[in-house]
């Protein structure tokens, strides 16, 4: 292997930037090029690339984002663009793919390998819900974006005594519900994971106030309900005025922490390890703090587990 | 005057703390006491409060939202209110009072100042709205949050080329979205003090994607429409697509700036001094960097002017 | 156990008030009471605390240092002080000890032990060199404050083209220098664990030089070497000219970071789950992500060891 | 004038960058082109430069340094230097300068007006030392860098009951140690420009003890004295034990703050409409919120002047 090409793919992630950067110094250290598709899948398919050397990614381990981009590619489901792309990239000599992206990019990705093209995954999203390895790109800052966020709102819930509910992303995990509510004191947290009633909810408000607690704040995933619609079941069903706000799209940006840093660097070292072993097919992950490689495939058929002792130890704290 | 008192009201401000801690501070040089009234004009009825020395207000400089508390008090626009928080106000030797807080809470001062008590008010409010200031405390943290939260959300645009709008807060006032859009390099900005036609807006988009650029970010301000009222408009009019952020409730915490820090101390020296000087139905502010007082009904009779040669600006850098 | 008591001693850590918070409202869950010491070992001796009630630890969740103070207190070494304590405590009804601190701390409480005192210990360190557990409270916090001074710094750098030595906390343990070299994208980095030859450095320095890296960042662990004495040596024998930042003690202090106050939130939880279950002498910790509980002697007997492979990825990766 | 140069020049400081993306953006909207020189004076003086397009300068406007690079240039204090740049501007057809700087910088544009070739300067130091203009840009982004770092030193002086000395920048001007020092909170401040005795500083030091003060924080500007001297004259004059931080060069680096921006958007675009109008030799400044330019030989023939009723204003608040 003389020559690797790497994408980002999806939603982006904090750390994307630095585990790109990760890639090409291994591989340079390793003595082989690196070639920086643009735009995920649709790069790919295009060629659309160029090399990158040490000095190209200078300057973006603390940056958000991606400087490669990411786009959408839904014609790349479709087998004459996954050989126009393996075609391109022959052409061009390079003879293997890192791809920095969440478990739809690896589905793009086993597309590849299928075909003989090998592949390795570098696991990138704030949702932290990528089976098969404890902790992915983005999901520390992306945590700490949020719980900054809430200390700002408490701020104005103590001075005035209010009842806040904020709804943070996650659609199918509650991890970043989960560990934010432990780290930010929320009263309550509400994730997929665990069924939810809503009577709960409001006894635990409700014994909060009786022992003089006079402000609170619910964290709720919103792949369980919006804020919104939580503030609306409160209302009704118990009379409880709430103040609602919604975190978006500012939890996918910002400076990568230093866990999410050094995580990058690691991902992006292995992999391209992993690459010049032969593999193929192969994710990054790691688990018990031990970086480890395992099938692509485990990643989208597995289902990711949630912590969920964290959640007893939610309930215990907010007493 | 031996003993003067102080509350904050209306919505909480960052740099509320800093404000409290100066009065109490320049209080104890010139040789008065200063008693902390909880709960904002409800406090002042009910004679809530306590006594603040020195080491009461250490370690509360750095911190957002207000030590006292802040609540909505219908009641006190009624005289049996206002008589009887002056009663209890007497009954405790405190012969003035230090009010921080937006307009609002310079009416409930100005029912006080016309009974007889004298009255000294500061303004503090994000929205940077009180007339015969230039700056209110609170203002420059809020806005430094806004553009740390659109420097997040550009991470994201610029990854996906995306176009983003971005609600504010500014029911009346469109300074935070006006300064925010100059700070955060947006591409279009809507405030209330400047008619805006959705086909303009839509004329900015394109003229940006003619030259090139493939994300941009439009600040709106709450006051004019909601974001995804926004959305909506550019959606129907022209097709276009967008997302939208809205920034919500955390743009009133979190610790206060160096330039809130230190608005509030001058602020509530400042305030002592008024009060000192046997001076009542006052508001003081800062006028090209100089402190003054002025008439409270100033504050609520006239109207705050946005400095719109920002606006001019704005559209210049945004091309 | 019907009440227990909690005091922070050594250098303070962000998330001690995070622990302390934990402690209280856990052992509130188990139904006991918690008594908080002012003052480490001092407090102890002298019986210097006070009832925390839930409300008592609200709002400090996201504050650096420790609400209980932390003081040196040499006479507890001796037998009498410690007689003392346990007498004060026993008067109180207090029938065990949380002890949060370094390895230090964790001396103390065994004296406690061995004369009959339940305790138990709770890793905070920004050092992250207490043995027994992967990670300690205040290390993550550390390692941020850290990494933003150093890209702040690289802006710097970057600018002028000047080559930076920068100083970080670590007497004995290099884990602070070792994890911010790689986050922050260091050139070299230079800790305890790792012999170090000077020619080393110039090499790698002139090396970056000749493939045109024109600004670079040199990270030293305080316990090998100030920051000076390593620019003299790089001046003396190479004729390299650098600036020297040390860091300081900014690096101890700061809001904690969502990963220490999800760790002091299950170390404190967990703390109160040993204390009740009959155990004495044990410190908590994290391994492979279980909370585990070992002889507390094992954390000031054995040594700390820090994760190597990270030295080699940091060479790696500042190719 | 069809083509105008930008050039940074001295000290970086955080909003260079917004300023250049001002400078082009406004160019562009008057149908001009800007160059950017690399490297200050030593780029002008070799042509070495490229063209800036508005897509050139997109995502810079949160960035610290400067993309434009700096660089001493000794050289171009002689007249060959100066005159070997202007003709190879002329050569490129640019007919025009905008300098970003401090005093220092304005000379070598002064020498070049003296020549016949047009130069405006743009304020940009974090030491807020330029006479001519009340802000400079970067002044706001420094001071909020310093008041962070003194809210986590405070963290641990608070918990260990400490005494800390913050040595912060300001070689001549005291503007950014007697902002902090409000701003922060500080106990005592040394500045320039008013005389100090280290018998006032121990009287206050030893004031604020006897009061219950038990932890203090004193602000030292690096012009007076450094931190360790301060330190090393408490002991000897007082006994009084102290430990020193200096905060150093990341003071001059970071995302600037929103002021920063906005002062840079300001400059940026007013220093086009001033060369446009065929002025030369002219400094942009800001008095009382109003733009202004004036003679650039006042900015290195005046002295700066501190506003000193922040130094009684400081003396009050540390009571």
């Amino acid at each position: 292997m003389k020559k690797i090409a790497i994408l980002t793919s999806g939603g982006d992630a904090p750390g994307m930037n630095a585990a790109i950067r990760a890639v090409v110094r291994k591989a340079k250290v390793e003595g082989i090029e690196v070639m920086g598709i643009y735009y995920g899948y649709e790069g790919f398919m295009e060629g659309n690339m160029t090399l990158l050397d040490v000095g190209d990614v200078g300057g973006i381990i603390q940056r958000g984002g991606t400087k490669l981009y990411s786009a959408r590619c839904p014609q790349f489901k479709e087998a004459y663009a996954q050989d126009q792309g393996i075609a391109k990239m022959k052409e061009a000599g390079v003879d293997g793919l890192v791809v920095i992206g969440g478990d739809g990019s690896y589905r793009g990705a086993m597309d590849l390998v299928r075909k003989g093209f090998p592949c390795v995954g570098i696991p990138a999203t704030i949702d932290n819900d990528i089976p098969g390895t404890q902790y992915t790109i983005g999901f520390d800052t992306a945590l700490n974006t949020v719980i900054e966020a809430v200390d700002k709102i408490r701020d104005t819930a103590t001075s005035h005594e209010n009842l806040f509910i904020v709804e943070v992303m996650g659609r199918d995990a509650g991890d970043l519900a989960l560990y934010a509510s432990v780290a930010a004191g929320a009263g309550a947290v509400i994730i997929p994971e665990v069924d939810f009633m809503i009577e709960d909810v409001i006894a635990r408000i409700k014994q909060g106030e009786a022992r003089g607690k006079k402000h609170n704040i619910i964290i709720v995933a919103e792949g369980v309900m919006s804020g919104t619609e939580l503030a609306r079941q409160l209302k009704e069903n118990a009379g409880i005025t709430t103040r609602v706000s919604v975190l978006g799209h500012m939890q996918r940006g910002g400076s990568p922490t230093a866990q999410d840093r050094v995580l990058a660097g690691r991902f992006g070292s292995y992999a391209v390890d992993v690459l010049l072993a032969g593999k193929s097919g192969r994710a990054v992950g790691i688990r018990n703090h031990q970086l480890v490689d395992y099938d692509m495939t485990e990643a989208f058929k597995n289902e990711h587990k949630t912590d969920l002792t964290l959640y007893t130890l939610a309930t215990d704290l907010s007493i």
